[in-house]
């Protein structure tokens, strides 16, 4: 029995501390209520300057949490990390995204990201092209939105 | 002396699965023999376009792999998301570069990175303004450039 136990504690340990949503980055600021629901944590990487005019972060979503719609004006690339999540593009399915995925959102085009309901979703975000702006944000993503097929 | 026996069992089974270096993306394809010293793996993420002029990929560097002196004509930006490394820019001192880190190299300065000798490195490359050009190789990292301090 303290054999059984031992091994059961050290199991979940061991799952604990390799769990799938691994974090590369700080967990850093949250983002703001209005653009967002649920919580989602924003770590910028790489500020606008007009060497690269290139904006890189990362944000975490934890479960249920995602973006408003919102339109990019030169479009944008998304690299998950970690975890599990949906994309979808205005009048298309939501598409499904986890771990290892890569998105392309093109020029404005209105779309919206975030994590599943059950797991939460590490992402990288690149913005190119700055010069021509960073994000409108739109309305909210309703839950019929979120839950649906 | 069973108990111990399986906490060590354990403790070496969960180190492993939440080892450092950890992958993200497939391995890729092996970079070529002219432009890297040691095994360097790429995988291509986002291919150059017009729409987004920005190239995308990853690369996982083995143990004492490290890429030529090489020039990107709009700069690069790489993202270590696992292990540890090196960046120099020539007439600087090399730099030191792990897991989370975040390095930007300017346009038209002669560069190279690539993992520690003990240790592995997971980078992913971002190069933006692709109608500048992406890529100049020159020569190799010497033995003595590698191990300088």
């Amino acid at each position: 029995m303290a054999i059984a136990s031992l091994t059961a504690l050290l199991a979940f340990s061991c799952k604990e501390s390799a769990g799938e949503v691994q974090a590369i980055f700080p967990r850093g600021e949250l983002g703001a209520a209005e653009n967002f629901t649920g919580n989602a944590w924003n770590t910028p990487l790489v500020d606008n300057d007009t060497t690269y005019n290139t904006l890189v972060g990362n944000v975490y979503f934890e479960p249920g949490a995602r973006s408003n719609w919102h339109i990019h004006p030169a479009g944008q690339i998304l690299i998950i990390t970690d975890g599990r999540g949906y994309h979808q593009i205005k009048g298309q399915a939501k598409q499904v995204i986890k771990k290892g995925d890569v998105v392309q959102c093109p020029p404005h085009v209105e779309h919206w990201h975030g994590a599943s309901p059950d797991f939460g979703m590490h992402q990288l975000y690149i913005l190119p092209k700055t010069e021509k702006g960073i994000v409108t944000w739109l309305q909210k993503v309703t839950d019929d939105e979120y839950n649906s097929q």
